[in-house]
């Protein structure tokens, strides 16, 4: 059987993404971000699945580093997740005096304490759902976690979908070494990096590429590179998958000018369909190229 | 006397920055990014000190949210501190079974802890200074903390200078209330934050405002709207002081286009000097604009 490596420990928002998306794969905890891919880049796991950005914190900086460095690796799925927190007390707790969960965790459910459990002191714990277990074992008396940690460990769920962001969420991404890529859907992503020498208009005119063949952008993250503070690659998402015309014809764009890197095509979790400029769409491309292909054979004008 | 609010508590990097920028003021530690925004806004304070972008850690997400809502602030000053840890124990600890710090920084000295202290056991602290506080009172053994840490309370330094990337820094920005700007110096960064409709190009339209006009830009974050997952606002570092032609005909530029919030003009930290493309220098604005004058006066054409 099949594996996917994830972020854990179990109990955790990746657990939850990583079970919804593992269609009957066996799910293997790993301790940090670089492991889960070192664990598809070594053959150990055949997928990783990993948390890319956050609404409310930003993008996964491991993440994003991971999938630039090192030997390739694609997305092929992705999943988002509400950042809803469950607020989990021993059975027969009557006294929060202690509330435990990661620092982001606790950043995000501040107003809801202060509500509601106001003379609880918060503690710092690894992850939300080491919280849990710290909980369990009688070392704090509530955690901050994911919805899933309430079947993980036995304890009492005090409330749920408890959020100050109410419409706060994480993507993951599936990840995978390169191969057969996703069918194109019609409400695909397809995701860069490009690194670019650090010159007045560099980022305009790669841009620039992708607005003129009527490609919509998506997201963009610029991350320094290892060790050049100041100088970036950029992380692009965009509409459409690179099966499409308009995005093969911008991919080769940007390779012309620039050290790209594919990280996947793959459906978008929230199916909105690929906005497609005018005169952009694959019939489009086709009656351009073969108009100039009878232009160079003399046959037209 | 004035005074700086900084993001808390004392002993941290962020206390390392306030002192670098402080000129005489008094410091006064409050316990979030927002909060030290506020007390600028609410006038308990003349200037807030907080960190803005972190080279391993990406954008610090809780500052530009704070920038781009609310009513306006402009940085001033910056300060750009190096990311090397000092490790603190008790006197007379011999053995170090456990080290707590922030989980970020725990993550930038996993590989010394490997090496050093393979047998400790790691520990989620609020703040380096919290697990600071927490060594003193023999809760841990050892804290990873900023340098300042090690004047800050009574504990023994057992390594400094430790750091798993060893080039990685933290940019901080000194706030106010909008009002005269510092000097140009030729060595300037300009930030704004622009939010535009999404549309395809949209992105590429701005970034080509600013290269027509041979302006270098230095950063660029892309962070959600609040209540609007997918919808991005654009915070821009661009090489350059607003007092310059260049730039502040970008800025009128940009302004005509979307919603512009200038986030201050001010020297870099690293004093790199503004790259000026050709024929976007003060005196070719100049000429350019006489030039006009005088085609619509009707003496040149």
């Amino acid at each position: 059987m099949s594996r996917i490596a994830y972020f854990g420990p179990a109990g955790t928002f990746t657990e939850q993404a990583a079970r919804s998306l593992a269609d009957g794969r066996e799910l293997v905890p790993v301790e940090t971000i670089p492991a889960a891919m070192a664990a598809v880049r070594g053959g150990e796991a055949e997928l990783a699945c990993v948390p890319v950005e956050n609404s409310v914190e930003g993008p996964v900086t491991a993440t994003l580093d991971g999938l630039a460095e090192d030997s390739p690796l694609v997305a092929v799925a992705e999943a988002l997740l509400p950042v809803h927190f469950t607020v989990l007390t021993r059975p027969g707790t009557e006294t929060v005096r202690t509330v435990a969960s990661h620092p982001h965790a606790l950043a995000q459910v501040r107003h809801w304490l202060e509500l509601n459990l106001p003379e609880a002191t918060t503690v710092a714990a690894s992850s939300t759902a080491a919280a849990a277990v710290a909980v369990c074992e009688g070392e704090y008396d509530a955690a901050v976690t994911a919805p899933v940690a309430a079947r993980t460990y036995p304890l009492r769920v005090l409330a749920e979908g408890v959020a100050d962001v109410p419409d706060a969420r994480t993507r993951f991404l599936l990840l995978a070494t390169p191969g057969t890529l996703p069918a194109p859907t019609g409400a695909d992503r397809t995701s860069i990096v490009a690194s670019t020498a650090n010159r007045t208009g560099a980022l305009a005119e790669l841009l620039t590429e992708l607005a003129s063949r009527g490609i919509n952008l998506t997201r963009i993250d610029a991350r320094p590179i290892k060790g050049n503070f100041g100088f970036y690659r950029f992380f692009l998402d965009i509409e459409g998958h690179v099966a499409e015309a308009r995005i093969g014809d911008a991919l080769a764009a940007l390779k012309r000018r620039c050290d790209v890197r594919f990280l996947g095509s793959h459906p978008r979790a929230d199916g909105v369909r690929a906005t497609v400029g005018e005169m952009a769409t694959d019939e489009d491309f086709a009656e351009a190229a073969t108009w100039v292909e009878a232009v160079r054979s003399g046959r037209q004008a």
